[in-house]
């Protein structure tokens, strides 16, 4: 099947199709994106796009987050920026890319616009992450290392899809919304480090409610955008190509099933360990410990093994900070914990001393693996591999314990939204992002 | 020089400093791109557009063609979009792409915004353009035939230079909007033939707009977004590159004085004919000819030498008709003339059995060359190249003709305002255009 036909009949696939064990999981992308949104809305790029959309004004129809309500289009373009500003969302490695950013702002957007449920937001979400996926997947890792950005460029189509979905357009109004998107579909790895880089969320969201919502009105565009000979796909990868992907059939597997979540506010790099420290933290004190030895892929030793770091920043990035940390119970999950009075504390600083990080080849870039030696002479192996799947509770709870690491309350009202979420509509979950 | 200062320079470049050969240019640019804009704004195209910035509605801040007033990135989304509509708007052929409909609407957009003179509409535009232009020539025809549409991607940074001139943004500000402009701008051939060929100018202008308005909020990009090792130009063409281009500088040389003018609302490639006929039609009557010879590019003949056009559109296509109507005094300038009842016109039906068509490879695809046989056994040689520039006063007369033959007395109306355009403002061009 091309891959096309393929993506215009997700946008149109029955909720009865939908794998129970996704739309699981996109409920709780849904929690998750609107605490990474919530948590953003102070960062100064949130700010600005605040004030652009109050000079653009305009019909107050999708809430903003932190803010009142805009055009569809703008919230999108504000709060997928917004949720990304502080890169604590998910991630989908086959895609390579952050899935809730690009796509839920577009879906709760025009779910507001046109009177939906949540659920429908949610399922709106899980084709548009789909499509997303397949799209990356196709333009693979070519795409990514000529330095194009998957989050921004794959989740347009994503947001296209999702936003196809609900304005109900027909699979041809669909086929030319997605044609629309190849022209539009834009984003560069080269902003990353600065405020372009959540720009680039924001972009495939806007860009995924403006193209769809065009065909809505009958905007014509090519039959093919993804595989036209001059389309989205030959144009934007060395990759060689057909348009008949070797795909696993949608009605057989979502890929989407393999999303991964961010639990603590640091270097990707050191989560493997954290996990893994995680189960046998309880009841330690850091002077019961008499060495830690880790062992972690070669290439993050570059990264992410500060052995004395100066800044809150740095601690992001050390090892042996980010152990002693989540052995005494730090809230690793909350982007203010990583204070500049924490490089500068004293306790982490003397069991520092005590780590050692060793480069283990034989170990992928998600897995970390090592012993903790105790004064009274007992050894404790960890190990963690964050491509494991985890079970739904257990990643709901790691969830709802990151959403209260990261905005309080606030994220302990949202969890609690996941129970009745059945009852909800699109504009009670504008509501509870949005201020008055 | 690299590029990046040479496009920032341009932005901030005195008046002064403006060659007035390419200022009276510009100058008949705009009047060619109001009557091509409100030539196009009955097209099913920009009528759905209008009823997008409806939908939208927001601050009446910048003029839509034919429409009220909309928030300036609207306005330029959709003014792009419904003046490259016919297709009858100007064309430079180094840059390869147009330039007005993706420029002029963001520069007259935010000019009406910070309450500018028509004058500094022109200079925007022309650093705009000129920018443009460096920069599609460093993309090169590799750009453009891997599917990149130059009018679009080029333009959009076009677009950003002029709306950035006007903002007043600081050299440190336009820096950023250009990086920004790199992530956002987008733009492929294979919409040609669908309405996302004219959405694609109006890309380049809403997406100029967007960036230079976030970096005038204080949004920050990257430093380089041309030539960062990952920014839009390796990104965007397979060429070998250098950011140290071989372009002539700007205080030698604006690229921009080569831009040239559609004057028949037909293929490209008859128009040299049409315009070495011209001098010789008056007076001359389709009876007095006994035979027409032509000799063309070889690869027009694939294009534009249909023998017997069967609707209005063919006409645009064919050597024979267009001969015909060129010496009986057809108003070849204006889009209504080609109606199918065109096609069955028996005197040029007869006409057409006397023409002949010949390849001349020795011919560039600018020239026309051919002789006309008259009844009375006279010869009359006849030849034009497209390429030679066209002294402005005679520039203007052709346009002002093919404005009266296109919009009426509504294209009489907006050459005559060239005369006054020092005591102009943005917003008496927008009236122009505009209805209330």
């Amino acid at each position: 099947m091309a891959l096309i036909d393929d993506i215009i009949s997700l946008a149109h696939l029955e909720s009865a199709s939908l794998p129970d064990p996704a739309v699981q999981m996109a409920r709780l992308s849904l929690a998750d994106w609107l605490v990474c949104g919530w948590a953003g809305q102070d960062e100064p790029l949130a700010v600005k796009l605040r004030e652009f959309a109050e000079k653009e004004q305009g019909a107050s129809i999708a809430t903003v987050i932190g803010a009142g309500k805009a055009p569809p289009r703008m919230a999108a373009l504000v709060n997928g920026a917004t949720s990304h500003a502080l890169d604590f969302d998910d991630t989908h490695f086959a895609h390579v890319g952050h899935l809730s950013v690009g796509i839920y702002p577009a879906a709760l957007a025009v779910a507001e616009e046109v009177g939906q449920s949540a659920q429908a937001v949610i399922e709106a979400f899980l084709v548009g992450a789909e499509a997303a996926i397949r799209i990356g997947v196709v333009l693979g890792a070519e795409h990514y290392n000529k330095g194009f950005h998957q989050t921004a460029t794959a989740g347009a189509f994503g947001a296209v899809v999702a936003a196809a979905r609900l304005y109900g357009l027909t699979p041809g109004q669909t086929r030319h919304a997605i044609g629309l998107c190849a022209t539009r579909a834009s984003g560069l790895k080269s902003q990353f480090g600065t405020m372009g880089k959540p720009y680039n969320a924001g972009l495939a969201a806007s860009n995924g409610v403006e193209c769809a919502a065009l065909a809505a009105l009958g905007f014509t565009s090519t039959t093919d955008g993804l595989f036209d000979p001059q389309g989205f796909i030959p144009t934007h990868t060395d990759k060689d190509l057909s348009p008949d992907t070797d795909l696993v059939p949608v009605t057989q597997r979502f890929y989407f099933e393999d999303n991964k979540y961010k639990l603590h506010a640091c270097c990707h790099g050191t989560h493997a360990m954290i996990e893994a420290l995680l189960p046998i933290a309880s009841g330690l004190s850091l002077q019961d410990v008499s060495g830690l030895c880790l062992r972690t892929n070669p290439r993050w030793l570059r990264v992410c093994d500060k052995k004395a770091p100066q800044t809150g920043l740095e601690v992001k990035f050390s090892y042996a900070w980010l152990a002693g940390m989540t052995l005494r119970g730090d809230a690793t999950g909350s982007d203010r914990t990583y204070t500049d009075a924490l490089a500068i504390d004293d306790d982490l600083a003397a069991f520092a001393l005590r780590v050692k990080v060793e480069a283990d080849p034989s170990l992928t870039d998600l897995q970390a693996d090592g012993e903790i030696h105790l004064s009274n002479g007992r050894t404790l192996p960890f190990y963690h591999d964050l491509a494991a799947p985890v079970a739904p509770d257990l990643l709901r709870g790691k969830l709802a314990t990151k959403a209260q690491a990261a905005i309080g309350n606030k994220g302990t009202e949202i969890f609690s939204q996941l129970d009745k979420i059945s009852h909800l509509s699109a504009s009670d979950l504008g509501a509870l992002i949005g201020r008055t």
